[in-house]
């Protein structure tokens, strides 16, 4: 009993739900213009439904719909908007949240109710039968008014696995009030795959006219398993997040889902045909919530396809199956070689051959032995090719572009909030020095105006040179006594792309000059100005 | 047939990769130092086995194995050290890989070999037989030196699908020169729950003698899932990292799957006992390991019992398990109420009362404008439960301890690498002035100690309070041509405790002072003196 049903060829609808639970993860927030974007965004990717929010519940949601009035989304993907049953004392033509629901205009509503007997009583004060008769009456005054009804039953697995009979029963009041879809919820994000395999192989069973739908949470890092148990178990409507963004510990990282399911499952996602847009999708939405994007997440993330160990770099040359479980291409990601002092030389020189440098072997150990001593200082290499580049070509006694003599970078401000900020950097270039200032926003920004103006008079090139991306870490001392080190790592563009580089040091206005420094002076080698 | 193994009661063994894979994660580097204080936390945890590195590898995994000779781990754990097969062309007792594991002196080994035909063939070059022959007399040899050998067989389950029969003839290759645990690795992190379940339980019932263990990857995120479908199977043995760190997107991650096994599973694991550790445990790798902890970190992150939504943090405070899946304190973590936003009035009630701050439900709504006019702004309120506090206060009309009249803070270097901070600062408490000048290793900690030492002319009781950390975050222009805006987050230390500030502004040395400052006005008002 209780077969898998196969999942290749089988159609599954995603339902998005990163601008409304997305949004409940500590930290992220998105203006309205953010939602319209990702939304966008969302829907040319190839998601079919996309819920945009809660309008009852704040009025940034609200607006947003406002917004959306008129729009049409590409690739047919529609809009939902989500809400709860209605209040226990009202009647659904009576309650503000149903109302408001109605006036996001939104062709499907996807509606919540309780499942599990604790929360009806003690979240709800309800009685079980007047639970059922709120989930029955609020879906049928959704129908009524012409929406398409996704019903999300919240804590599902936990109220059956408390009491079946009622969890069941719940289902039951929402089909009868016309819903079409039935999501089964994880909301507490705690129950075990065969546990969910087992429940909503019950659930299609009993409901063969409805779709089954699955909504997860990762908090035992189970989400994507079980999503996969439930539509293995035949639900065919999938809910998560972009990233995973969710509450307490997230969602299901649909991410990871759709390339497992396209790939490894080869279900039929509308999604498939865009799989390639992946990446910068989820890089998109990272940009927009504000989020460092998560460099170890699946498939997406930049150390996917990162390999360090010097025994997977050298298989992976030979034939990149060896290490890779599936091409990074098909997911928009690339294959990258890291350099460390795990690295054995083949990696320094394939990371170095990829960027047009041909080192003899024999130079391979000094240079590596250059590495391990900066990394020791705070610097990293693995996110800045460009300064690795450069320090490759510095051992090999190339001349520096150029010298900074002496800088100097200085902020302050007033009781009105008045600030302002001002750099001055001597500098060299063969045998002429140019000092000149300029101010900024802030102290490594008028730093970075500063040197840059000093190489113009120089480099008229550099026009067309500029910071794109300024991160700084804070190292904790690594011994007690020891000053914390800043680690700033710089990310450039030009007309040849973007390229990163790192500085280290107890200042962070010093580990930002030689982050900017080596972000021009790489400008310059690539040119060949330099 | 392949039915699941209970693992109530059942004993499970856990082997710790995380000064070894984990070392092989984009970013992670471990000292020789970090190495030995993250073995004794594990052990003090109750891991059973701690592989500490691959002592033929690399330099910095040998002295590691040096410096542990002679030292007893707490908690009878015991090191393992971790190396491959003998090289095509040695024999075992001529290969320095093989007597570098031996040199390591460790009473048990990890021994890795090919399991799949792709890798003997491509990686390795050799033919199916010779490989049989590299693991059955290398297991031997060690076995000989008198080592407890644990097997893993690299891509088992890549191997398995591929090629059964010979996957399998690799195991009783290893089980023929004496490995006692025979370890099914998911090397590329790509095989789905059932598959690793179906192969596993295949392996379980042709070697009724030996130990079967995991070894899983994250590269679908399905790492935890794969290894809990393994242990279902009937393995016995389990290998991971914290926080899942490793090569490419991490290793299965044993922070998550200790506390599932013991709470959801009841398996019997040394490390039951201490499972409110874990938190801490999880926290003192990220600080020695360098990473900021993963916030959304099942069960140990900071959000991983945080409540964001209005209807979560109302139904949480009648009963916690409307929206908890384990209580947080039995892995060591706590429940917290975040502020944004998205939060009801019930979350910002609750949390001032939690710091003893007791508002009328009037002021709920003024406090709630004020904190998404700042959030608007690049300040985050979430992180910064001190800065919250303040502006509750301030809004009741709460005088200001102290007022920052104007500030200056400089660097300046030159070629040598020389640099000199230095910052000066003029404050007025009630009616008196102080302007007063500090140095300090960057702009901000000049900043700081300009600000303390003005501070202390007035308190001397802040003698016992400072900076314990410092964060900087570039928010990226949300909309083209705006100036991206500096998030600073600080944590102070006192003899209360510690509490964390937050400060927003286009300049990281403003923001800084902000929240600087706000972190010496929750000192003052803690304390009764303003």
């Amino acid at each position: 009993m209780n077969e898998a049903k196969p999942l290749a060829g089988a159609r599954i609808e995603l339902l998005d739900t990163t601008l409304r639970d997305g949004t409940q993860a500590e930290g992220v927030t998105l203006s309205v213009r953010d939602k319209i974007a990702v939304a966008e965004a969302l829907a040319a990717f190839g998601v079919d439904l996309i819920e945009g929010g809660w309008p009852g519940s704040n009025p940034r949601d609200a607006d947003f719909f406002e917004a959306m009035k008129g729009r049409t989304l590409p690739g047919g993907a529609r809009l939902t908007a989500f809400g709860a049953t209605r209040r226990r004392d009202l009647a659904p033509e009576d309650d503000p949240s149903l109302a408001a629901l109605l006036e996001a205009e939104t062709p499907v509503v996807t509606l919540f109710g309780k499942s599990w007997t604790l929360h009806a009583r003690e979240a709800l004060g309800v009685s079980l039968e007047a639970n059922l008769a709120m989930i029955r009456e609020s879906v049928a005054f959704l129908r009524a008014a012409g929406r398409r009804v996704v019903y999300d039953a919240e804590h599902f697995f936990d109220g059956y696995a408390e009491d079946p009979a009622y969890a069941l029963a719940t289902l039951e009041a929402a089909a009868e009030g016309g819903a079409d879809t039935l999501v089964l919820a994880d909301t507490n994000g705690g129950r075990l795959p065969e546990e969910v395999f087992a429940a909503a192989a019950e659930v299609v069973r009993r409901f063969p006219g409805r779709t089954v739908g699955v909504h997860t949470h990762n908090d035992a890092e189970l989400a994507v398993a079980n999503s996969l148990a439930a539509l293995r178990a035949g639900a065919r409507h999938l809910q998560g997040t972009v990233g995973g963004y969710g509450e307490r510990a997230g969602n299901a990282n649909l991410t990871s889902l759709i390339p497992t399911l396209v790939l490894k499952y080869g279900a039929e996602l509308k999604a498939a045909d865009r799989l390639e847009g992946l990446r910068e999708l989820a890089h998109f939405v990272d940009e927009r919530a504000n989020q460092t994007p998560n460099r170890r997440a699946p498939y997406v993330g930049d150390a996917a396809f990162a390999h360090k160990g010097g025994v997977h770099v050298s298989a992976v040359l030979k034939n990149p199956r060896t290490y890779e479980h599936v091409e990074p291409e098909r997911v928009g990601n690339r294959r990258r070689f890291l350099v460390s002092d795990l690295s054995g030389r083949s990696n320094l020189l394939a990371k170095l051959a990829e960027a047009g440098l041909e080192l003899a072997k024999e130079e391979a150990g000094p240079l590596l032995e250059e590495v391990k001593a900066l990394e020791r200082d705070g610097y990293a290499f693995e996110g800045a090719d460009a300064s690795f580049f450069l320090l490759a070509r510095r051992l090999r006694g190339a001349p520096e572009p150029f010298r900074v003599d002496a800088f100097r970078s200085w902020t302050g401000g007033d009781a009105h909030g008045r600030w302002q900020a001002e750099a001055t950097v001597q500098l060299t270039v063969a045998d002429r020095s140019v000092h000149t200032a300029a101010t900024g926003q802030g102290p490594v920004g008028a730093l970075d105006n500063a040197l840059r103006k000093a190489l113009l008079n120089f480099f008229p090139e550099l026009e067309a040179v500029g910071l794109a991306d300024y991160k700084v870490r804070v190292l904790e001392g690594q011994e007690a006594g020891t000053a914390s080190v800043v680690r700033v790592l710089v990310e450039m563009k030009g007309s040849e792309g973007r390229w990163s580089t790192v500085g280290a040091s107890a200042n962070v206005i010093e580990a930002s000059l030689k982050a900017l420094g080596d972000g021009y002076a790489y400008a310059l080698v690539r040119a060949g100005l330099a």
